[in-house]
């Protein structure tokens, strides 16, 4: 089952609620399990940057079938594959990207939240993933 | 005043009911007076190519400031810009982008439809302007 | 000798002054004889497309070292060079490129205008070009 | 309110100005809130390097609204951003880009200077701004 257009809207809301209840404006982006764009929405007052920002670790997300921070593990100084973030058109190792699955664990898409500093995003993202999880509990 | 969420959901509400009404899965995009994505949605069954399709006449809407097929006029055969289509990355020339604007006239914005036939996707984009005017009026 | 900024400002002027003259927001771009990006104004009003357009016909007329429609005969249907405008990053075959030449009849850069229609952009990069040549005479 | 070419040209004259005074040719570009070039000036002498350096430092600094600089604090070895600088086509952060704001405090677009050492650009950079600030008080 492809992700659907009601879950995304649903991470999304999550995602969207948190952030106002902290103030910050974000971008929230949904990808497919193909990595291809699903819902989109950018805040009133989030900046231009977090477009990109927000859609890259998406893709991150789905692309490694891992958190995004998770990829940089692989590709810090002294790990094994420098240079893996300038893979796949570029990745966002960092926090904020949080891969999507179905109840019987397949990945169906993934979740990008950028525009506060990294640990906001990466609060953003849980709270659209819970949201997410909720429906499909 | 840049285009607000609000404005922006309001569009792609518009849209996606008349394209529900159809029958027609569709992708809508609305985007800013720079060009830069605000909000998006692929409903359900839409096809992947109308994600870029949807953004493209989108963008070359508020890039030209006219409804996207309103561009064909100047690169038709015999038209006198012939290849104006391969500027700015690449536009698309047919229907389905109508620019977004403020009461006093300025363009704060663009909506994009892709998923039907070129008729399809302007009665789908023309129904997302109309729910868009409604509310500046 | 490279093109001069003091060159490029005179060209850039004359188009400008012309473009005022017809009540036409313009953009104004002057590339060097590499193709690079020497000298660029946009007025006040002009359309995002033509940031684009006035770099791309600088490009084709100082890649070509003839005026930018003069392509167009290479690639016109019938003409022995069909695509000939998907090269160099993609052309732009039609009015507003004009090469810049030194007295020793050296291609030193070009200019490039974009904001009317074809007929008015010929026109006003004529006008920049006139300016420029009244320098050099 | 969109940046002017009044106000884009001030802020250029300003950093060319003390360029000239520190016998320094650099590369000056002005971009508006969406990242699109209003207006551009090479100093005869500048290396075509600063073509790219000057736009992608004013880019950086419109789409995070901040100096140039500030974006490298999130992505310096041990910082939680690793990558980011690989974001929006390729950021420079690194001094020289400043964001211009209009008196109310909307960034209308950034300006950017490469030419000469970062210190020396954030100087020139900072006279163009002065220039600018100038205007709008």
């Amino acid at each position: 089952m492809p992700i659907s257009s009601h879950q995304a809207h649903t991470a999304i809301d999550g995602a969207e609620s948190k952030a106002r209840e902290m103030g910050l404006p974000v971008v929230v982006a949904v990808l497919d399990a193909g990595a291809h764009l699903k819902a989109f929405r950018r805040m009133d007052g989030a900046v231009l940057a977090s477009i990109d920002i927000a859609i890259r670790k998406a893709s991150t997300a789905v692309l490694f079938q891992a958190n995004s921070e998770a990829v940089w593990e692989y590709c810090k100084p002294g790990a094994p594959a420098p240079g893996l973030e300038l893979t796949n058109g570029g990745l966002a190792p960092f926090g904020g990207g949080i891969p999507l699955k179905s109840p019987d664990g397949q990945v169906i898409g993934a979740l990008g939240v950028s525009g506060g500093t990294v640990a906001q995003d990466v609060e953003v993202a849980q709270a659209g993933f819970a949201a997410f999880k909720a429906l499909t509990r």
